[in-house]
């Protein structure tokens, strides 16, 4: 047991880590990691179980730091518990270009750190993902591999932003009950005090949405403890407001908003060295409190070599499919899977929708890898995402696959990284393009992280007619070809999207995006070809010798390439067809392919039923761009397309004009 | 007083009306207007201000279909209610290119629909802008010319989506008791029943942000009546759950996930006219209840007459503010307080951060635009957002003109639409350009209406340093670009930021956003221009005769553009320099312009701490661009503009290269 004055030294560690780091730095947010340095203390001293030599046993419990800025927090306690990849110089380094330290904590950088987190209420969401993916793990594999805490410290800020009420809804609906948040309830923001901008009764709205509520002082080390054990016990997930003082321990600036994002001063450190009675200097703490931390961060040394057994002692079935799904592993009958299907597709070629061609593909997908976790945000039968292996999971059944998400798109796509960080589990999602907006900033995420989770994105032009200009994507191709490390697919028939799918599996460490159709397509590809071709992000669908035209497309428009490509030829004019199922993947390409593909025929022409912004890379900005420039508009969705002039007939127009 | 069975009829008008037009479309959403007749009769019969004769009157109350996809309620109560712009003709053309009667309800295609609708929790969002809009115009103008209720109704989606929590807590926090929410708790979402996806207890929830909540039967005209007089009482806004049955009457498929989107079908129609008694023919009213719906239309004749006297009466300058307010008209003195402001620069030549030279436009714009209302989610002192004309609204003082509005990017933007849509105030707000992900599903919506709401978008790139990828934007500006209609601003120097200001606020039907740096920049604009060369989106800042090389740059990076061509001038090389803050306005110019200002120069150069995509418009595709191709980083900004190589050195040795 830590004695009163140990817990407070050692809190009092983390406070002046951090704020000798924000002062080296002369940057970064003091308030958050002195105010919640008792609850962080508590946690990690008392009840987190983890393993710094081990830092990714997969049945660790997880600790997420929503509020981001707060990242001290985070680096001070990975030093103090003897997490090797954190060094006090690592720490002094504090937001230095290429430090670990950056200014928000950031996956990969260390050991430890779980999520990418910074822009509010994401990690509390990301939080949801984790939870859900241990409830699934347990049900599939057993308590003794899997069973472990989800723990997530949030601000105001986080339970402000709507994302927050998406991901708390959910959690309460699924009763995650091993979630356990820590709200650091300290009423201040960046514009002065809570009561500015908000008076939301939070304990009354976590009811509300069935959580379970607890209100502690947030400097108590043992009313912290009981709280925890207490949200342990519950069938419900657990919000634990600790009241605190932000930037606790400044004697003149802590409780005000000064201490939020600014150094604190030397003067206001030296005042609070003396208010605490710490006479070491900065970075350095004392013997007896490291001595301390370390002992804690072996506390689960036993329990991890515990959990090692019972892996061990496991059937080797068992333990080879949990090793696999944690290493991220596809199966070895995944790409036959996929080539018999191409091979099926190859004679069948059918005419269809590419949602309902991605449903096909995920019925042969879902059959052989596991480890996917499907899900829609209340647009299941539009997105065509469930499959005859995705039973839906309930609040009190985890034995599905299926997550109905809700209408909660930026939540579901939060709770998607969180699953795809916990590991065993690979998400996608289903919802509409357009709606891509609402879940922009965690696919953006997702692409920083470098983390594989896939989003099925149907409706993905005005090709879905008469829902109009609100539900028709015309710039969200560009919006998220845009996001750095995100592949974009869109795909022009059922070969193109079993292979997209094969390419977006293959890739451990990128976000997918799958822009599929409402309306039926014809056949791109005739023929089975072992290669992928999709994994060259663009390709020749029709060469043609000599061509003096070439029509690169996307998606539906390629159908509208090919036929104008049959007209020209009968014309005489010699015209190639690319298909481009992936800008991302294309520019990634030796320079020789590239230049080969773009090729040099005198008219280049780009069609997408979206806008320009972008194709100039293929067709130059003097090529021909048929597709969208305003916003799209209500109607069957033929009449927009000859409305809009994306027509085969445009094509050979635009061809000829050019040409002559 | 309407008898029960008049009321019946009444009601079922709108559902024959519904049903038929979705039948006719073969494609919309007939289950809510079926759900939500009865709500709407007994409002638009009994309680709703507005005057079919003059739907732009200033001081109607506000109705909001925030389930957007029922459109066919609103289209049957305008064109019952005997707006003049809704025939029986435009609900025939339902969904069909070019009507009116569009798949979800626009925006100025009829009178009487105030918002645009669909993306779900919009409309509610919208609805607390306009109560914000409401309250503020009563405190200037006094009750007697602005004093009217705004309805909104909402379906379970509305609820689950986040932005709902936010515009909740917001209204709740800002005691918007004229703020009236009807809940259309019909229990079905399109995945089936909510109870899938959802257990929050909606009544606790909104308790919790201190809303007033009322639980009624749906489908009881007498009970809605009573629940809406409770709610005009409270001092809280009034969340009224109707308890109702989506597809109201359809014996086979009400209450059912089959009747939400998609038509009934011939039979299923022929039985609901049976089960209704309802022997018309599609799209015929029976006289009676026309008549009766006519009535309704003109129940706010006097109430509108009365108010014109109180208009007419008013002190002629009180007369004219208020009309020019809500006419969108600038203020005859405001192009010379501008013309005043550039003077001035042109002659202190102030070295400042774009965001703060923001600040010191809005000094200027405050003082001579009363309407103005400005904001920020929480991060005041950091998008320099606040002036000295601009105290802060309270909850019980709308006296101001500042909102606080709290970590709630989507929230705020989307009730900045609300605002600008009820007219009579210009929004502007204030968050991080990283942020514009959080709500850019309302800022589309601000451009697909055209609207007039401005978003101040400050620590727009690698600039802001420290705080890391998490928080620099590198693909914001191409995002933002990419909406139609929006013009994106990214303004090098203070001259340039009052231009941008000055452009903004003179489109009356166009967003804006303005990216603004954290960092000091030099002036690039030395002189005063009687001319707004913003207003071309792009212009030559410094010319060369014969120039050899072109660099275009936007906002901090003009500054290195010009460094470059001083050292480029230096070695003899002529080398143009074209500022670029505004690539939308640019394209709508004339070509002559746009040819002369791209120029021939042999070598083409573009210069932004952002990604490529869409500056091929201006280098060509073999052009150079010098900016960023992946995420940022942690890292004072000096060294991460080195680091990512966006520097002047860089862009003389690339100019050099290609002209070896």
């Amino acid at each position: 047991m830590i004695s009163r004055d140990k817990h407070n030294r050692m809190a009092n560690a983390i406070r002046f880590l951090a704020m000798d780091a924000v002062e080296k730095a002369n940057s970064g947010h003091p308030g958050l990691p002195m105010g919640a340095a008792d609850i962080a203390t508590v946690l990690f001293t008392r009840f987190m179980t983890f393993d710094p030599k081990a830092p990714l046993w997969p049945d660790r419990d997880r600790f997420v730091l929503s509020a981001g800025h707060g990242s001290m927090l985070i680096y001070s306690l990975l030093y103090l518990l003897g997490y090797e990849d954190m060094s006090i110089e690592d720490i002094k380094n504090f937001r230095q270009l290429g430090s670990k330290t950056a200014g928000h904590p950031e996956y990969g950088h260390a050991s430890g750190i779980e999520t990418t987190t910074g822009p509010l209420g994401q990690g509390l969401a990301n939080a949801v993902g984790m939870a859900i993916a241990e409830r699934k793990l347990e049900t599939e594999f057993g308590s003794e591999l899997m069973s472990h805490y989800t723990y997530v410290l949030a601000g105001d800020g986080c339970l402000m932003e709507g994302i927050s009420q998406e991901a708390i809804s959910l959690a309460g609906h699924l009763k995650l009950n091993k979630l356990i948040l820590f709200w650091d309830d300290n009423g201040i923001s960046i514009d002065g005090a809570i009561s500015l901008a908000d008076s939301t009764d939070q304990h009354a709205r976590f009811r509300a949405c069935h959580w379970n509520t607890i209100a502690v002082d947030g400097h108590d080390p043992d009313a912290i403890a009981a709280a925890i054990e207490q949200a342990q016990k519950s069938d419900k997930p657990t919000m634990i407001a600790c009241k605190t003082v932000i930037g606790f321990g400044a004697p003149n600036k802590a409780g005000t908003h000064k201490v939020h994002g600014s150094p604190l001063g030397a003067d206001e450190i030296a005042a609070t060295r003396k208010a605490l009675n710490w006479e070491e200097e900065a970075f350095v703490v004392p013997a007896d409190v490291l001595d301390a931390w370390r002992l804690a961060g072996l506390r689960s040394t036993k329990a991890h070599r515990e959990w090692q057994d019972r892996l061990a002692a496991a059937a080797p079935e068992k333990k080879g499919e949990f090793t696999r799904r944690f290493a991220g592993e596809l199966p070895g009958n995944f790409d036959s899977a996929i080539a018999d299907y191409k091979k099926k597709l190859a004679e069948t070629k059918p005419t269809v929708a590419t949602r309902k061609a991605s449903e096909d593909a995920l019925e042969i997908i879902n059959g052989v890898l596991p480890e996917t976790i499907g899900g829609s945000a209340d647009l299941t039968g539009s997105n065509n995402t469930k499959t005859s292996q995705t039973k839906s999971i309930t609040p009190d059944d985890f034995s599905g696959r299926y997550i109905h998400y809700g209408i909660r798109e930026h939540g579901m796509a939060a709770a998607m990284n969180g699953i795809a960080l916990h590991g065993g589990l690979i998400p996608y999602s289903g919802g509409f393009l357009i709606f891509s907006d609402y879940c922009r900033p965690s696919i953006r995420l997702a692409a920083l992280m470098g983390i594989r989770v896939i989003h099925v994105l149907t409706h993905d032009s005005i090709g879905l007619g008469e829902d109009g200009p609100t539900h028709q994507p015309v710039e969200h191709m560009a919006a998220l070809r845009a996001i750095p490390n995100l592949m974009m697919f869109r795909p022009a028939d059922a070969t193109e999207t079993a292979e997209c799918w094969q390419v977006a599996l293959e890739h451990k460490h990128r976000p997918s995006g799958m822009a599929l159709t409402r309306q039926n397509l014809v056949p791109a590809r005739t023929e089975y070809n072992e290669k992928n071709l999709c994994a060259y992000g663009a390709y020749d669908l029709a060469p043609a010798d000599g061509a003096k035209v070439t029509i690169f497309a996307s998606g539906s428009e390629v159908e509208i390439a090919m036929k104008a490509r049959a007209a020209l030829e009968d014309k005489g004019v010699a015209t190639r067809v690319v298909s481009v199922p992936c800008f991302e993947l294309f520019f990634e390409q030796p320079e020789d392919y590239r230049k080969a593909i773009i090729g040099n025929s005198p008219v280049k022409i780009a069609v997408e039923a979206a806008i320009r912004q972008g194709w100039d890379s293929f067709i130059g900005s003097d090529g021909v761009f048929i597709g969208m420039n305003s916003f799209g508009a209500s109607g069957p969705y033929k009449e927009l397309y000859k409305h809009f002039g994306i027509t085969p007939e445009a094509v050979v127009a635009a061809a000829e004009s050019k040409l002559s």
